[in-house]
């Protein structure tokens, strides 16, 4: 697992006003990045090639990320998906002015149909060369439901067994032709083999999808699959599909057993533990010292409007706090809710054991939202990323910078240099599609996996 | 009407493989320019550009435009929708690699959500500067329905109702914000105006969806809306809604007569008729004389494998023919079926007066699909064009070339020249978005439309 030619693989958790909730009032961060494709998309893009990232990533709500009753902190939280580019807009875009790194869009399993979702991922995957990667996800937020006729949102179990069908239905569709289905023969006139064409006739619990998908199979055989779920249905979807795992965990000792454990998953579905890659989530406030990153950390704090922390935390926690002393404790009993299962536990249970008040609880998940958090100079920053990548907590990082592009060009010219001295990362690519750069194989077509096509 | 200042509008119909079922077996067409972005796409937009065409427009289906006993067909014919990008990622790629072309695109209807339409196109609007179109369509391919879950598809005037509603929901979620909601206030920590954001809390027949829409008001307010249908259903919510009517017609005068129908209709949804733009579509096979085309099309028909013309005529009609003998006449009584009902109409009446068989009927449909034909030599086609312009048929045509890039960079470079000298079109972009290209105008956001808002 330690061979001396293991490299850490690096994904930018791409936003454009910034992780931090404070980023977007910097003096140097620019107005108005998030609607400026060449100005600061493109560049950030090309910034993180010039560092050999293998990932480019965009998450995803379809809906503001707050109901009418969260106007007030809406409108002082760009981050909160108030107005942005659609994903695979922004994708094909970078498709095509871009040369080497991944591209992974989110896409809900819950509210798109599967025929869509399998056409534009395998579409950017042609238009990239082989670079496109979907981060499946079940939709969390409640607002997403009522854009889409529905009155509440499906319970979080059911969301993950239609999660299983639809990925399945997804690949299914992707293995439409097989590789060499087409001939373009102009003599003959034959543009392709039938005997290389398969409807996938599917009926189940959930869907029923006839095919074929209208595109010829992806460069990559099936686009990149990633999973970020660290709920016991999460984990268990990720075992089983995804090529790459975004873990998020407040500790080394969390994130070593969250690695173990979906390794292990892996292996009982028969899968090999080197392809299924664990990239924890990892936010980052960069400083050429110490001290300048703890002071950038605090003018970062000093920048978030009070509505937005209050209401941040009742969006995690899936409950309303009005009402409650913003000086007090949370509530010895929160009602049930829908929301993202580990993270709430993990809150509440952080809460209760530092004795944390709401105020304190939420500065804590400013900018990280719960997940972990590097302030310092390269040299620290280095050291833990080191430790996660050798110690068996992490195959490598999907980088949220506080900032953008500033924090993150500092992740660049700052700690990449000394990942670099250290052996730890690549300085070229390794390939040309995004499963070559992270060594992950590329799917067979069913057919020729199990002989000649029926 | 006839302005001396009057230029007509033109957009390229562009498939990679042409709209002629024999172009991409001639000897000087690429092989495989359907996934061939760089190479193909690209430079099919810049050469629209470099003759200041408004329009670049794809369209689509969600399938194959064939069943299983088709295969025979299909694998003949890459026109028919077997392998292409998903067309809003390929815009979304042209949009930051052009500058000035119209980016029209195909949305059904039927088996898409209007949050995720109006999102889609949005995003494409600020992507390209203003430069996105909306072609609405209800999907008239019953291969389609199978890959949604549905056993068949909605019938046709059902289709249409829904459609009405779909296009005002879309449209209402793109007045989710007004133009000036953002301030971006770093000072205050505002970054939008919640006064200035509207929830649509749409509730109707078929649909319901909250919004907003998680995207700034489009550059254009709304993007162009283009319609096609040429049923009664479809002329309806064309004159209702749309900026611009794609007509097909077999002739001059049927041409005049829709041209009048529509922009009397438009008038009567109190719209002035020079907002409502009709390009009908014109396929064309171009020489530098006429004899060089009259060549062409006999090299182009020479070409078409026979599995091909056949089925074409079947999908044209919505029925099966098989069984009938090709040099004999359609049967006479054909079943119902769910096709578009005009051209179905228009195809057997002609059969009917002209005594045709069924190999002389299809043979006439190749390549135009019953759009109107123009092959001779740049005089002959400036001369029909400018009698159609300035006749009341036409105010531009949407150019669907025999072949790509071969036949429509004979289109630019032979015909556009004449037009030029005519001074029937224009020799640059008037603008900046597609809407001031074409002389249509920006939707004022119903809010400052009707005083402040409630």
């Amino acid at each position: 697992m330690l061979a001396a030619d293991r490299k850490m693989a690096l994904g930018v958790f791409a936003r454009a006003n910034g992780h931090h909730e404070g980023a977007w009032r910097l003096p140097e961060s620019p107005t108005g990045p998030e609607l400026d494709f060449h100005g600061f998309w493109l560049g950030l893009a090309h910034l993180a090639e010039s560092a050999c990232f293998d990932l480019f990533f965009l998450a995803d709500v379809d809906g503001l990320r707050g109901s009418e009753a969260d106007l007030a902190a809406l409108s002082h939280d760009p981050a909160r998906y108030v107005s942005q580019f659609e994903p695979m807009t922004l994708l094909a875009a970078l498709a095509v002015t871009t040369r080497h790194i991944g591209l992974a869009g989110t896409a809900s399993t819950t509210y798109n149909e599967p025929y869509h979702v399998a056409r534009k991922f395998a579409s950017i995957d042609h238009l990239s060369g082989g670079r496109s990667a979907w981060n499946i996800v079940t939709s969390s937020v409640q607002a997403t439901a009522a854009n889409f006729g529905k009155d509440k949102h499906l319970a979080h179990d059911a969301r993950y067994r239609q999660a299983h069908e639809f990925v399945a239905v997804v690949k299914g569709l992707w293995d439409s032709y097989e590789d060499d289905a087409f001939l373009r023969d102009k003599a003959s006139g034959l543009f392709f083999d039938t005997s290389k064409l398969h409807y996938l006739n599917h009926r189940g619990e959930h869907l029923a999808v006839k095919g074929p998908l209208n595109l010829a199979r992806p460069p990559q055989g099936h686009p990149v699959l990633i999973q970020a779920g660290a709920s016991e249905p999460g984990k268990a979807l990720a075992a089983e599909v995804a090529d790459i795992i975004f873990g998020s965990s407040g500790s080394l000792q969390g994130a070593q057993a969250f690695y173990a454990d979906v390794k292990a998953r892996a292996a009982q579905h028969g899968r090999h533990p080197d392809h299924v890659k664990v990239l924890p989530g990892l936010f980052t406030v960069v400083g050429r010292t110490r001290q300048e990153a703890q002071e950038k950390n605090a003018r970062l704090l000093s920048l978030v409007h009070p509505e937005v922390g209050f209401s941040l935390l009742e969006e995690l926690l899936g409950v309303s706090l009005r009402g409650y002393p913003v000086d007090g404790p949370l509530p010895d009993e929160l009602p049930p809710s829908n929301q993202q299962k580990a993270l709430r536990d993990r809150l509440v249970e952080t809460a209760k054991r530092e004795k944390l008040t709401i105020r304190q609880l939420y500065t804590r998940q400013i900018g990280s939202h719960g997940v972990y958090t590097m302030t310092g100079s390269p040299t620290d920053i280095a050291d833990e990323m080191e430790q996660w990548f050798c110690e068996g907590a992490a195959d490598g990082f999907n980088i949220m910078a506080s900032d953008y592009p500033g924090g993150f060009a500092d992740f660049v010219h700052l700690v990449v240099p000394e990942l670099r001295r250290r052996g730890l990362v690549r300085t070229e690519y390794r390939g040309r599609t995004l499963r070559e750069h992270m060594g992950l194989p590329r799917p067979e077509h069913p057919a020729r996996a199990s002989g000649p096509a029926p």
